[in-house]
């Protein structure tokens, strides 16, 4: 099957705000046509314009800057648990972790699942796809199959956090081997999602310097995306990664203080064409939710900053800055990136991992 | 000279921001008398509540939370330059490093001056004292007296995000020994003063990642404050420190990430017990402005948060949390730290300095 | 009985920021004694300090800048709806008002029930205190029992957004009469609690110009509050109120912006003696919540500021700035007020109420 | 002259934050060709790209959201004093009051100066245009010419809060007929520019309940722009503005509670039937720089919010919420409106109002 066949797209989630992104995301898409939308029991047997709409108010919960697309305003939301997929052939979903838990797999029985969901991220047989990073994990597609005797198969996307780390880690992983990475998150109040999401009273004039679960799976999938595939399994990347992530008041855009130590010595040059150089094979593919680059570098000093430079690309883009030499660490470089954690980091990343796995013959 | 007698103090800068802390801190001072205030050409002859008034609004420009102490409002404010030395035992200073290169050297030249410039700091002559840190930096004072003839000294106090770094590590590098320090900061607004500050515009929503100098005066300070003497100068301590300074939309507290890898294994517990265990000698010297702890650890797992910890002890305490093991530095640990960037690390930390200074009789 | 005696307390609602609150603004109280703490049926049989931890984070849930009081760390949290009233004279309730409608008359049959919900405030029969404004209406606890059967009452305190318009307004009415009123509010997010509260992705950046239910509250207990006893019920008071109510990032303290139409020409002058003034007898009465002043007049021309004044008397003092001739309404005037919405406008005014009426015997 | 002919421009302030604005509302525009900067001697001689390049830290002061247009980059600034006006048929000025004083004057003796300074807003023979409001107010070009023997003339445009008060107006003017307005604003910090601006540390958590000269500038301007040409000179509109003018922690888009006495009776329906038709012949006009519509109404309850919907219409767009009947003004209505600042608010709205002027021949 070519990449010039549209395909039939179900969103799961579509009510949410993560939800809402896929279908901005997927708006007047050239190889992706929503045939259906599906969410909670509470949203089932709705025309989604009346879904998002706040009975006892009146108001309309639409969470995107960009308005709601018109087409799927008058889709009729499916319950997620009965969703039809005769007429599927990729389910993207946006649901919480416990949910995905239990529908995932109902729907990777038939058709593959390009998910935010944390669910089976930490599972053997399940590949983390990032663009332009780690493709030869699909190995682990066939595995997945025969161990779970599923037709399609499920992949999530990293954390959001991950997602910039992974980025800017790459290029330098590929060219001068990495010996170890220090980082601090300041993460924006849009990772956490509105139920319950983060309190103008909690982070008002504040940070909260704790995000429960938040570095382990920063420090787990840093390794596990940059490990390489070996006998139907992956090695995790032999380098150690320690984090303490927190949250800032900013709406949009994760913020990290990176430390790396490299394997070979590279000057800050070096480092600049590695990241300058290191996707033009996948940028080349020309996806069509594809950014001109994925990871940009700024002379500029006092950048990057989420305000200024999330939207960037549309979000799709790593924006790096103030390189330095670090006297710590082994070879030691530092940095400040800055990734838009709704953007690249959820719906919009999720839908180029699909573009991406079409056009790499993985979703056939 | 005892701690007894009231010493005739002058503050100048009186009319700024931290100048005006100065005179909150010494309120009703038992060792502190203020006798005279200084400030530029500008505010000169006026009596202090006219120099605060803002001609075309009529607004008074007053900065602290706690009101203006009554007494101070009627002293008539005189040019810095031209200050009267005769009955006036010790200067504090709160000036702009330029205007102290100029007025600090006349003023040492008779008598003590703690300041919170850092026109000085960087001197080889020049102690920069943290109380319960580095008494024994006072050998600096014969040496600096000999090189410049001054019957005076001049002591500038820490840059403020060094202040809260060096109180934490100071115990360990005691008990342990430190090897290097990795330190990420996220910085209130009131560090930067009023002239510029930070303008909303360019903070709201958003982290800056860049202030200028900042990085290398806490790398810089952090090895001359915990450095040793030897033979009249200071040998820096033998350990790195490679820190990215950053700037929130958070008005007081400055928040720091820190990774530190140790000379010598130690337990999470053996880490709280030097934090708790660390200041007991210099507590045990009661001082007026010294705080029960200077370091605190809490369990609470979110915290240390600036707009809930940062007044702890009236700013006087850094809040320690989240420590963990770190696994990439060799006998690494990792945590977070607030420190109350317009108390301890500015105006009331130099009163507590001068109050060391005087109990310890190197002022006398 | 007299005031020296100290009354018996149960709060209900005690986990909660209200309660919290309450348990604050009661600890040493010379008056009242904290026998009983109530909460729902979750936190029953637990120790407060267990009923205020996370379980799943170990964090402590606790929401006062203050600490909790250590005495009430080890009383055991019943079950609202089986609080034992047998040693209780008082009761304060901090609870929703659906929950409210339930236990409130359960209590109110035995004892007086101060609470800051709204379940009764609009009954008839139910008189809504602001302590120096309309202690008359103590007429309508009769009239309340004799309605329902009750040996206590009950006394809900008015909208926090109410509170401190009343208290400027009620001197203007006594003394030049008002014949309208337009306010335009900005308020706190603590005012909508925690849950769901304000979610900073909401607010940051940004204003939401619409509060549910809100000007309608505001308008209606103006009028109930300003209004006269007359045969047993109380005429509202016969002015208009139209209000906008807004919802701004900002902590604590609420802004309004008020037009006001006298009935009788006033100067400026006039109207700040009327502030200066309007309260010296309540004020005279010494209660030991009261602060010395109920609104305050500051001539600073860019004051009242939330953040520079909410805490002016531990938040029990209404702010009041920029009095200017207003030219549109009937000998208008304008001016600008700040009232602490989570102090004088909650549990630290119910506290004073509940003291109000032991001085005044109607809790006896 | 046909608007077909496109106009040489010049722009002068073009290195701050509104004369920045001019160029992205230039770029690539159909009518207007940039052909001359000016700016203060300190910028005359450089490149623009050297003239926003900070000589200290190497970073480019661009303020805007918009990348800098590239062909402006490489044109060298003149100083304002000695602009050459030679090929130049239009100037957009965009400096403070006092230089614009000085300039405007040399500008208007030769051409069309189309200002966003207030130099000669409350000038008798000085047009304050507002597009689809008061064209009829050209009549003043010729009375201002013949005054002050100027070839050119200059225009000012309104302050920034009264553009979207007075959009808000117009229609309900026309139709009902305007008895009195009172309104309240909550204004972005961005009005307030960047010299001196608005700190942080000033409005974090806060609200400054005082803009100088800001109430007086909307009264007086309100009634000039809605008032009728007679005899050569404005008579101003006959109702009363009443105006309390705040400051919040809000970048971008001014918000104001209004409330309007009408002088006939109108529903709430025949006024949002005026603001939907009350511009249809301007926008018949098809200017390039006009939005679809100028005022919009919206039925969303929580509506209008700055961060969602300031970007109407690329800022063009005023729009309007929460209408409601008033019962306190005579025929009284209610709604809230928000204006984008720094878009129809400053630049844009300058660039709108010199194309009207070009397309009703005022400009030839």
């Amino acid at each position: 099957m070519s990449a010039a066949k549209r395909r039939r797209v179900a969103v799961v989630g579509a009510t949410g705000v993560a939800g809402q992104q896929f279908l901005v995301s997927l708006k007047n898409h050239p190889w992706f046509e929503v045939k259906r939308l599906a969410a909670s029991e509470r949203s089932a047997g709705k025309k989604f314009s009346d879904a998002i709409k706040d009975a006892s108010s009146g108001a309309t919960r639409w969470f995107c800057d960009e308005p709601c697309p018109k087409e799927f305003l008058s889709i009729t939301v499916e319950h997620a648990e009965k969703l039809i997929l005769d007429d599927i052939d990729i389910v993207f979903t946006a649901i919480e972790s416990d949910a995905a838990k239990i529908v995932e797999p109902i729907y990777a029985a038939r058709v593959p699942v390009v998910s935010t969901a944390s669910a089976f991220r930490y599972e053997k047989d399940v590949p983390v796809f990032l663009p332009g990073v780690n493709i030869d994990h699909a190995a682990l597609v066939a595995v997945q199959r025969k161990n779970r005797g599923w037709k399609g198969f499920v992949t999530p996307g990293p954390n959001c956090t991950t997602v910039g780390l992974v980025f800017s880690l790459k290029p330098l992983y590929e060219r001068f081997g990495i010996g170890s990475v220090i980082m601090t998150s300041m993460q924006a109040v849009s990772g956490a999602g509105r139920s319950p999401g983060v309190l103008s009273f909690d982070i008002l004039d504040n940070i909260v310097p704790y995000i429960p679960k938040e570095e382990e799976k920063v420090q787990t999938e840093t390794q596990k995306i940059l490990g390489k595939i070996d006998n139907g399994t992956i090695l995790s990347a032999p380098f150690n990664v320690s984090c303490t992530c927190t949250r800032v008041n900013v709406i949009d855009g994760h913020t990290e203080s990176v430390f790396v130590g490299l394997q070979n010595k590279a000057s800050l040059q070096d480092v600049k064409n590695a990241w300058r150089d290191g996707y033009a094979e996948f940028l080349s593919l020309g996806l069509p939710s594809a950014p001109p680059e994925l990871v940009h570098y700024t002379e500029e000093p006092f950048r990057p900053q989420p305000r200024l430079d999330r939207n960037m690309n549309d979000g799709m883009t790593t924006v790096i800055g103030r390189l330095r030499e670090d006297n710590v660490l082994p070879n030691g470089i530092k940095y400040v990136l800055l990734s838009h954690n709704t953007k690249m980091g959820a719906a919009k990343g999720a839908v180029l991992t699909g573009e991406y796995l079409i056009k790499t013959g993985i979703i056939e």
